[in-house]
């Protein structure tokens, strides 16, 4: 496990090539919650999202002849935009596999940030074993989006500049994904915060996290009927220790509380976030009487949404 | 005319109910535009738009004995909201008269902000007489939402922030719709500018400021078939003169031209803008080489629309 001082150090590598971005707060969504919260905009994010963070300290951690080699990863979201994003600011090439099946917009926007895309069938097997070809012909570095030591401590990193600015924060929650974004988190308010726990927040319909914790083991979903898109993956081997030893739950909400609150993020605070970003602050709403009188963090994780496909 | 001295006073004066809202920038939208742009964004302000900044200076200036009768408008907008906020904020009644048309939601954001709802029927004459029978019952001093010098002065705070952020400004630019945001922001720009220029923008469906400027007298609207629904109404006598003297040009844009430049806003910056905020946005698109390797202010008027009424 990193220490605080290589923790520290990795923050400081990276804010050259990532944005601070601003911590916001709104007196109407306190007076809703009953409580003060601090929204961490990783949607102002380069990329828009706080994907950008790990990626840029994977590529960060290889030596000289790795980034001679470039980059590989497969996905069809956030992960591919800041792996093609970070390693072109870095002067690396990126290999990003994504699945035939997505949308055009998302190759697009791959593309821009100067990544190269090879296709693949629309399924799991198909995309690790294209990637695994790419590594193979061409020695290029493996990224996965959450479950590497290095990736989830750049995720951390988003955690560590809110702390610094509300050192005396009682709980920072993030939604629960692949698992990246929370372990990091949790590192970070473990070495940095005063008494911080970390929380997660999940949709009841993909609450694998929820049940890995319950447990003990990782579990999977057998459906992923949920808005939260960024939602749908489960935990790795590489996150979920970190998990078991530093979150202290995971919350878990209806997906109407998830369109609910992001109605009331954008309509109150007047910025864009994703799905996924909602269910954190979802889930203050759900449970207000563990929030009480409490100084809560939330890590706004996104903001990249198809506008013409909103929930209201 | 004010002088410099008093507007600084003002703004001072104001600064401590109002919110100094951010600078932005989007290096996307510069790659855009084809120039670098700073958004002075006007929809994170109190109640979610610039007209908070005239309705507290028009309150402020009133006198004590003024000040105890309250203060009434008509208005089915923003500056109801403004000024039953700003009066809540300085412990004074207002009396806000609204079309029996309004939405709920508008009536229920002035009540919410402690306004005195009085209703009538939705034209513009039973307003006007409704806000002046409360004018005569109550002694409440009249505020207009934009043909006021003090409410003039106030709206021209936003561009002495952005000018005090960023001097060296070629270009301003405002939406155009009852003309007191663009004369307060070409007198700013005037004061407290270096050599900066203020242009108008406004829909090609309600060109009123547009012709006004050709013909010399204000001219109206015949129809205001326009998603910009806060720039339909007309300039008037105390704005105009100010706009003639300071305002360099009006740039006329079309429909599809302020929904593509509201949709780019909301995708690439991650906020939330009223369509006739992206006015502004459109006319630097549309007329590119106007601004070709200038340093343009936009101001972001606010942030208020209807999530399940948008145009994407």
């Amino acid at each position: 496990m990193i220490s605080k001082e290589d923790f520290t150090k990795l923050h400081l590598e990276i804010s050259p090539y990532i944005h601070r971005t601003p911590v916001l707060s709104s007196g109407l969504l306190n007076k809703l919650a009953e409580t003060e919260i601090f929204f961490k905009c990783e949607n102002f994010q380069k990329m828009g999202a706080f994907k950008m963070r790990g990626a840029t300290a994977a590529i960060l951690a290889l030596n000289d002849k790795e980034r001679a080699k470039g980059v590989v990863t497969h996905s069809s979201g956030n992960f591919a935009q800041a792996v093609s994003l970070s390693a072109k600011s870095l002067g690396i090439l990126a290999y990003i596999v994504m699945p035939s099946s997505a949308p055009q917009v998302k190759k697009d926007a791959v593309k821009t940030y100067g990544g190269e895309i090879t296709e693949c069938e629309p399924n799991i097997k198909a995309r690790e074993k294209a990637a695994e070809e790419i590594q193979q012909e061409t020695g290029a570095s493996f990224l996965h989006p959450s479950n590497q030591l290095e990736v989830i401590y750049g995720q951390g990193t988003a955690a560590i500049e809110l702390l610094e600015e509300k050192p005396d924060l009682d709980i920072i929650i993030t939604p629960v994904g692949g698992g990246g974004l929370i372990a990091g988190t949790a590192l970070a308010a473990n070495y940095f915060g005063n008494n911080c726990k970390t929380i997660g927040a999940e949709p009841f319909e993909v609450d694998d996290a929820y049940r890995s914790l319950k447990s003990g083991k990782i579990e999977t979903n057998s459906s992923t009927n949920t808005i939260a898109d960024g939602l749908k993956t489960q935990l790795g081997d590489k996150n979920f220790p970190i998990i078991q030893k530093f979150v202290s739950e995971i919350i878990r909400v209806e997906e109407d509380e998830i369109i609910n609150a992001m109605k009331l993020i954008w309509e109150r605070m007047k910025i864009v976030i994703e799905p996924s970003s909602a269910v954190a602050f979802a889930a203050v709403l759900r449970e207000k009487e563990k929030f009480r009188g409490k100084k809560v963090g939330i890590i706004i994780s996104g903001g990249n949404v198809d506008l013409s496909n909103l929930p209201f």
